[in-house]
């Protein structure tokens, strides 16, 4: 057998198990692992970095499928391999519940997944970001512990969403050599035709951004190779455009949208295991294919242990540090630092806007914690998350701690994604709340992901201003708040702030939003706790002596409105608990003693908010008054908003007697 | 005064315009209308075909200021121009409140702003959607009728959002060669020099999607004039890269990021005067100066007056259509149509999947509304847009009336927004509802400006299915209906689809979103009914003969199951009622007798719906059971995924039971 029918045996088995794993689910996509399966033999049996027996050693190649519906391309050169988590039993049970062989790979699913795809373009995003990652971890821990590429895998979709300009345009900025992306050019989409819907250039439009880029024929085994031993050695990021055909195999469907996502049926797959000459039953490999998979999943094992060798010969402190960040275990330091500030904080009271107490906390944050990375989508003034400690990455230099992102808030958000996923690194960004929208996709992955991800979003209501309601937020904090699995913190004065980052640092298996504000607030918390009272989710901040007749509730800038009116209600003998909410999520899992306490059963419920109203029945009822906003906001200075609003101490005290006045009516 | 002089003077207009409103605001943007000016004074006096006295001619040349924070340059040049909206103490007025003159451009407040601009991007996709309606317009009635461009003055933020590929790859495919955008090369962004962030060759990047490209010295209004010329002769759309100074003529702070995005100050504003020679008060144009803008401002108005000859020329029936859909207005042959299919579906009942039924009402409805213009962002055949009448849209023909989006889902609703705007077409997407996170910063924008564009969203749930979390909508419910005025429709059967299809068309001034099954649905509505009972919002289904002891509420593909509960129920001797919830926010703008009478007083109140909670607590009160999902969905065959996160009839029976047995141990 020559080498080239050696390797067709070999791609031919991710073909049929593709072929045969979609048949049996009787859903999804044979179109693009058939496609690609002659990309994915030769990037896997003879490039990836990588050890099947221990999945997570860090310095691996990492492979991202940004096509993730061709999901069974990877769960197959995965089993082939011999990666444990990807059984033959697992390939049966394709897209069945519970299976680690979901319709798209699912990052946690199983070791060998490097990140969660399917909503196009994100796999090349975060892989953008783990090339980050590397350059960083090999920056501060030399190339002999760290130095390994990332490949991508991405259809004509991920490269016609828009987060793919962003990311490759940042790519290319910062020459991220060491990133690979393989186009599977089969110019196929769902409705037909890519040319059908786009006539771009994408060879000229990559090396607009400084890309090096190669042609290759997708189903040559020597070519591709040596595309990647070009693209392994350039000092840029390399695009291979890799022309393969849709289906390869398959007699009557392949290079058509036929294939792309539904099972090929059974007359198409016999026509195709004739013209392959696979006589062999579904999900059965014959040995010697088998045995040239395993062979070649062994063949990195080799260079794990020569790591190994390299890293048991660095100091202690070194290996400590190392490994303490790759787990994402904060330093002991922090806690006794953010403690002792909180304390100072108790003591001067300083108003500030959040955003700015979020600087100040970073500013101690980032000195005891060296492995974030800071950065913001071209709003660092405004964000406030560049401190003294945090020097530019930039192209030829990535011992710094701050990324100027540019104007790309979703590739910025996906890239953080694959920081996290790379490990070593905390990141946190900045960008105005409203943008929240841009990297929306993304947060939602960032959660499904379960990564610690950290977002500064500031000017977060009305309060900011003259801007408007293009830059003003209102249903964000309910639809971000809607996003299951993420922490929407949105804190009240300069010490909650603190706490917020404190628990957001501590969610190693969330992502974060810190909601902050553009204007100053007052300090509401005018006591040292030694506890964090975020953490709870919401807590009483002003309690009532005897019998509260009315409970104030609200979050952010608006408590010191609600604490406003209590005051000026307790002038008129009313007496009001304030409630703040820093954090609804974390609220729903206390337990039910804790949020009926602290609901409590005042007899009259408001709540206060620059934001709708939706989600706050959960603690007022659906009878209870909300002062807040009903739609869009208006460009002018904030003060005069909140006026023109009526979200003021006075309207929420209006409320209050409102509310007193009709439950004595009833 | 040579006519660079009398240009210069002419520019310098805007150029103090601005500084002196952002100085009086205390707040905004000096940079870019000082480095356009000279680029908006060509522009605006001596190409842009409008007519100050008739801002809302069909035919005007379209004018979208992308980079929307720069306000100043367009408020400015309305007024110099003699738009009526935009006096001098509108001016005076910038950014405060109730001022025509916002923060950004806001559509509707004046007549000259063609959109809402600010989140960057936006605004150079909404042209590309406006010169598609050009194009599709002139292929309806004519180029006598329909023949203007639409231009585009862009920063290097619009440039480097993602949004901004998905533009212009679209309209360099489509050769929509009356777009003609001009990029504010001024090569800083908030955060300092573009190439801290960005190392793209922009022209090249245009020029990989079929623009023409053209460079040029944005302070030489002679090479201006000539790049607009060949520009405007151009067979594709074009780029002028016009090389700026931000904040041209201030003499400490031009060129740098100091002026993009706050007031000068008085020094500086004092330095500047004496650099430009401009010796007049703040807010005075000497009259020379303005002379000149009027007299440009009048020479539109002859193409206008040659245009009403044209228009007064074509026959009775084609000036009525073409006003009736510039318009808005339906036809009147749409309501017979529609309820002479709702008839007939009310004897027939088919069970199908909303997306198939909403295929079945959009081809009655293509078939007498002539202007709707469907697509899909590459799931045609997913979505059901796509009906008999709907012939592709190629770029060499633009009679058809579908468009392939291509894998653009931000740049596809931008787009519509833009065709709405532009007017005369009734834009209707496709894609899948989990995306609506990729489109969520255009869907804003829709309904802050009031337009009708309407968005088809299939795959609404777990009933998709075996592709996962990654498309299955989870928190989109809660999401979308968060966002104000804009309508999130949730139809249960083929009755309700064609009834919210029929509210969609008919809200001129709201974006709606469509949620539809991919899955069958039994027919619920089993009696025609004249009157359209989606348009309330909310109605009672099934009611229960004598004081239900429960009343269920549900949505979409859960109202069958709410149905089944019943039955189930029914069987065990306890009578409840069943409300049907096609829309949220219609439901919140009726009476409160309405809202209370179908909401009822049932002693037990539940929900079921394959989404999270949040929102329902308005209708089921903070202690209603709820019956959905509180996480991500998995992939797996749909009937199972609904029995693994218990959303089933007997769940929601239980439920039922639960509750009761609650009510009476109280």
């Amino acid at each position: 057998m020559t080498d080239l029918e050696k390797h067709q045996r070999m791609a031919n088995a991710i073909r049929f198990l593709a072929m045969d794993a979609v048949e049996k689910a009787k859903s999804g996509h044979p179109g693009l692992p058939m496609g690609a399966a002659d990309i994915a033999t030769v990037l896997f049996t003879q490039f990836l970095k990588f050890d099947p027996t221990a999945p997570d050693w860090p310095d691996r190649d990492r492979f991202v499928l940004s096509a993730g519906h061709g999901s069974m391309l990877l769960y197959g050169a995965l089993y082939l391999l011999g990666y444990e988590d990807f059984s033959l039993d697992e390939l049966k049970n394709f897209r069945q519940i519970g299976a680690r062989t979901a319709g798209h790979p699912e990052f946690g699913h199983g070791a060998g997944i490097e990140t969660t795809t399917g909503p196009l373009g994100q796999g090349l995003a975060n892989a953008v970001g783990m090339a980050i990652a590397e350059r960083l971890q090999a920056t501060r821990f030399g190339d002999d512990l760290v130095d390994h590429y990332t490949y991508v895998l991405a259809g004509d979709g991920c490269l016609m969403e828009g987060i793919s300009q962003e990311a490759l345009t940042l790519a290319g900025h910062l020459k991220l050599s060491k990133l690979i992306v393989i186009w599977d050019d089969n110019g196929i989409s769902i409705d037909g035709r890519v040319d059908v819907t786009d006539s771009t250039d994408q060879i000229a439009r990559f090396e607009a951004s400084g890309w090096a880029t190669i042609r290759v024929d997708g189903h040559d085994p020597a070519a591709i190779a040596a595309a990647l031993r070009t693209a392994q050695a350039s000092d840029r990021p390399t695009l291979i455009a890799a022309k393969t055909t849709i289906g390869f195999g398959a007699p009557t469907k392949a290079g058509s949208a036929k294939v792309h996502g539904s099972p090929l049926g059974a007359d198409e797959i016999a026509a195709t295991r004739k013209a392959l000459n696979w006589p062999h039953a579904p999900f059965e490999i014959p040995s010697d294919v088998l045995d040239a998979w395993r062979i070649a999943g062994l063949r990195s094992a080799h260079a794990h242990k020569d790591w190994e060798k390299r890293f048991a010969a660095k100091d202690a402190e070194t290996r400590a540090e190392f490994e303490r960040r790759n787990r994402g275990d904060l330093p002991a330091a922090l806690k006794p630092a953010l403690q002792a500030y909180k304390k100072k904080l108790a003591e001067e009271r300083p108003t500030l806007a959040t955003r700015q107490a979020s600087e100040a906390v970073l500013t101690v944050i980032n000195e005891v914690v060296p492995e974030t990375i800071g950065g913001s989508a071209d709003l660092t003034g405004s964000n406030n998350t560049k401190t003294p400690q945090t020097l530019p990455v930039t192209p030829d230099d990535f011992s710094g701690r701050y990324i100027h992102w540019g104007i790309r808030e979703h590739g910025m958000a996906a890239a953080m994604n694959g920081m996290a996923l790379h490990g070593g690194v905390i990141p946190y960004s900045g960008t105005f709340l409203v943008f929240s929208d841009y990297c929306r996709p993304a947060l939602r992955l960032a959660a499904l992901m379960k990564q610690r991800v950290i977002h500064v979003m500031t000017h977060d209501s009305i309060g900011l201003g003259e801007d408007g309601p293009t830059h003003q937020p209102v249903e964000h904090f309910a639809a971000l708040r809607a996003i299951p699995d993420l922490l929407f913190f949105r804190p009240a004065d300069v010490t909650e702030t603190l706490e917020c980052w404190q628990l957001a640092l501590a969610a190693d298996d969330k992502p974060s939003v810190l909601a902050l504000t553009r204007q100053g607030l007052a300090a509401q918390r005018t006591a040292f706790e030694e506890d964090n009272l975020c953490a709870r989710g919401a807590y009483v901040l002003a309690d009532a002596e005897e019998g509260a007749a009315a409970t104030i509730f609200a979050s952010g800038s608006e408590v010191e409105i609600a604490m406003a009116a209590r005051t000026a209600l307790a002038a008129d003998g009313i007496a009001t608990r304030v409630v703040s909410v820093p954090c609804f999520e974390l609220f729903e899992q206390q337990s039910d003693d804790y949020r009926a306490a602290v609901i409590g059963n005042s007899p009259v419920k408001v709540a206060v908010e620059a934001g709708i109203r939706m989600g706050w029945d959960r603690f007022i009822g659906s009878d209870g008054l909300f002062v807040g906003m009903t739609g869009f906001g208006a460009s002018g200075p904030y003060k005069e908003l909140y006026a023109h609003f009526g979200i003021t101490s006075a309207a929420v005290a209006a409320a209050v007697k409102a509310g007193l006045a009709g439950k004595e009516n009833v």
